[in-house]
């Protein structure tokens, strides 16, 4: 890494996901491009191609080099505007190729999202080793993991194999929030060798280069902090322009008053200057440093709640009015736009808050963290967040950001950095799932038949994680014979429920129920049964962008 | 134990949660009674009192004798029928009068809603060991754990172990699910020992009777299984009578057929002699017997879908039409009735599953087994059924079963038990947050509290599991001093985003925002900024019995 001036050695987690093979899928419109999956083989000779995050890393003919970095894509065009420029102009980008393939939708689905600002390709021109997503509630629910030392814990060579694993288990995007020494070594390093788009909160950096005192930071030095991170490759930035000094007040009598990071500081800064931030004052600048290398805002919400109590209050919702305006601003200036959401939420709040978002910033995307719905379970945080999660997608999230086991404690270690994503892959795809999503159902739909089936190592290979899927099995029944046994220990072999489900379809054969016309018949007379209005809920399609 | 042939030692854990002592409270009405409650001792002086399901064994002052068992509580009435009898005749009982205290509700409310059959006291005549205790909508959440025995694993002295973890972390009753041997020994040393309701599946304990042959089962048979059963003291049975002859061929395309061990038994039962099951021809005499006792019906659903694919069909909604037929006949007898449910159900469709449970089952409370929101995580199935679970119980469910990481792997060892309580305790206080619940939110506004002024041994103290997060705070910041500083590991001693509202407030004083009535006023300007829709939606409030 050239202009890194730490010696750094990362060693990090390489090698295929048990069970599964990398697979590319070639596209005619971007000769050269690799569109990844994870190929689950099956033992019945079939296979299920999955959405992979995880770069060449899991690849087992990729070799890796760290010090290197990984390859640039092809396709990459860097004097052609932003994407929701291209979009707008009718252009299908080679990451929208890219993406509409990675996702099993039309091109044009992609582009016209884009164009409408519904959805966003966080691609910074200066970041060629992504493999393009999107983020957008037309597609799948995309899982953010922060990562990132602070003043008192962690390395860079630490922070790279973060990045690593959290893609390994299914991260979408990464957001780097270092705070302590070498940020900008530690963003080129992980720069350089991710594959999934990176963000970072430009104020942290800008504050380090003050010494911490909030009143010291300026609009060039936030200005020329935005400009040398862009110019790294960072692909969004968390910006905390709604902080109003309006607003300030508006948190005196919060619980738990203002608990981002980032709006602390630009509330510091208000407080000591009595007058609005630098990045409200200065955002039309900041569109166009921005537009320059297609770096995507992330509006942050400097004053999100910090507790149940503080959910859904003035402060909150002030703020987020101010966020649809600069989504306004930043889109006049062709500037691709997601809005940031709490936080904190009990679950009969979480709906209001997709549907103002919604309302107020033009349908950009909502990229929220969480949201936790109780405050009493430290050390459960990715369980209480994910219930909000699975809540928020399911109302039209459509990127959801981590939250760990360590939230409120301590910063993630490796353990805790896989416990948040895997607790946001299952909200992701209950979401999906819920949504009626075209393409999820088929997974949980091969793992279940697998499960009927006692085929107890495709179980292990459809899993989110087969390693401890499978040790937890080998627990009670570990020698390898068990792993074909027609029964589990839950049951013992003396008896299994789903073994009798065999003498079922034989009774059924037996009564003229043998047929699928004579099923379906036998069924409809059962739904016969149901209410009028049942049947009608049980029609719900996929219509996200209704 | 008198009656146990094995020779069992078992070693239970005890001792008081720390940062918490055993409080008790008197009633009136019931002389001698103990109502208890775990209460949270905070470095300010202030104390927050806790429903405490763990009995005597958090007590520092109790002496445990597990081989003498537990001491009967006082108030206990053999003679006089059901606690729904005696609700319907306007009578408040001992149980009534402690279970008001406990929930912190009018006793009268107690009584009425066991009257109408939207709750129940699941409290046999013959386990006088228990601290009673109330499911239904209007009241808490209630979480229940299964623990027991297979034919492969685990001996008497582990699933005693296990009863007294599960209800120390909060389990509010407790399901013997044991198949192995010494069936009738671990459940008499299981119900000698709970402070918590016990449930039973007596099918199971039948089936062990005819060696395993469903074919073999007789009504006679299982009426004297339950009539063993009742005699020692089960609060609450399992009995799936609602699996008719004719659903069973609706199973047959299914995914995953029929799930439930007791459903497969009967519709074994039902093909093997092609007709409707002894549970459902003799299920008038099955009252008598379980109003003699005062057992509760749980009316378990035999035909649940145990897959995503299989959700909301029509052999689930045929059977939950018959557990309707059959909660009115029970409560014909006097007999108290809760309804099961499932089990897998993605988001979208589980509203549906307690509006029809309702609708069919005369309001009958709700218990629920999760429900999983999505198959493809095995050894997370806590996390994509608490998302299940929060969910329906917003919608209403009562009790909830909870899911341990071992579903669909292995039998849940002790650190299973727990994490699958946690999850579970963090899934109904989230709905009871969401219901409005009126005591739910002191214990969030209390631990925000202390996190926003850096009490960090208070925030560890009112966590629903504070050794935990102690420990992960460890991890981080070992030293003690550590526990006082007023910052995080997150940001570091530099910065901390918590320290700036103290500005904020200064601020607000400064410019004539100090007093409540002043910044009330300048929240109502913001809030004039919001929707009138939301400002309707926020006037939500609590009416749990509308």
């Amino acid at each position: 890494m050239s202009d890194s001036s730490v010696s750094v050695d990362p060693a990090v987690t390489s090698g295929p996901i048990p069970y599964s093979t990398k697979h590319y899928r070639e596209i005619a419109a971007v000769p050269g491009a690799k569109v990844p999956f994870r190929r689950v083989n099956l033992t019945t000779g079939e296979h299920l191609d999955l959405y992979d995050t995880s770069g060449p890393y899991t690849d087992a003919d990729a070799a890796i080099d760290l010090g290197a970095g990984l390859p640039a894509r092809p396709g990459v065009v860097r004097d052609r505007g932003t994407q929701l420029q291209r979009a707008r102009a009718g252009e299908i980008t080679a990451e929208m190729a890219f993406i509409a393939e990675r996702e099993g939708v039309p091109a044009e689905l992609v582009r016209d999202e884009v164009a409408a600002g519904r959805a966003i390709i966080p691609a910074n021109h200066n970041h060629p080793e992504i493999e393009p997503m999107i983020i957008g509630k037309a597609f799948a629910v995309k899982v953010n993991a922060n990562i990132g030392n602070s003043a008192v814990t962690s390395s860079i060579g630490e922070e790279v194999d973060k990045m690593v694993w959290a893609t390994r288990w299914g991260a979408d995007t990464i957001m780097d929030l270092s705070t302590g020494k070498d940020i900008h070594a530690t963003r080129e390093w992980i720069l350089r060798n991710s594959p999934v788009p990176v963000g970072t909160v430009p104020i942290y950096q800008a504050l380090e280069k003050v010494d911490g005192d909030p009143a010291k930071l300026t609009w060039e030095i936030y200005r020329d902090t935005v400009i040398e991170q862009a110019e790294q490759g960072v692909d969004y930035m968390t910006v905390h322009a709604g902080v109003l000094l309006r607003y300030i007040p508006l948190t005196a009598r919060r619980v738990t008053g203002i608990v981002s990071r980032g709006g602390a500081i630009m509330a510091a800064w208000c407080l000591a200057y009595h007058r609005e931030s630098f990045l409200y004052t200065h955002f039309a600048e900041l569109c166009e440093i921005l537009a320059r290398y297609d770096v995507t805002f992330s509006l942050g919400d400097g004053l999100r709640p910090g507790c149940i109590a503080d959910a859904n209050d003035a402060a909150q919702f002030a703020e987020l009015r101010t966020l649809g305006e600069l989504t306004r601003v930043a889109k006049s200036h062709g500037v691709q736009v997601m809005i940031e959401g709490p936080g904190h939420v009990p679950m009969h709040k979480i709906a209001e808050n997709v549907r103002i978002e919604q309302e107020w910033c033009e349908d950009a995307p909502f990229y929220t963290l969480g949201p936790l719905t109780t405050d009493i379970a430290p050390a459960y945080d990715h369980i209480t967040s994910a219930i909000g999660a699975a809540n928020i997608a399911e109302a039209g999230t459509a990127m959801l950001c981590y939250v760990t086991p360590k939230e409120h404690l301590g910063l993630p270690n490796r353990a805790d950095v896989k416990a948040g994503v895997i607790a946001y892959k299952i909200a992701a795809h209950a979401a999906d799932l819920a949504k009626g999503h075209p393409h999820a159902q088929k997974r949980d739909d091969a793992l279940s038949k697998a499960r009927f089936e006692f085929r107890w190592h495709d179980q292990f290979a459809l899993s989110l994680d087969p390693e401890t899927a499978r040790e937890y099995h080998d627990e009670t029944l570990p020698a390898e014979p068990a792993k074909a046994a027609h029964f589990c220990s839950m049951c013992g072999p003396k008896f299994c429920s789903m073994r009798i489900t065999q003498d079922v379809r034989d009774y059924a054969a037996e009564h003229g129920l043998e047929t699928e016309e004579q099923i379906d018949a036998a069924i409809a007379e059962g739904m016969a049964a149901k209410s009028a209005e049942f049947t009608a809920a049980g029609g719900r399609v996929y219509l996200p962008l209704a």
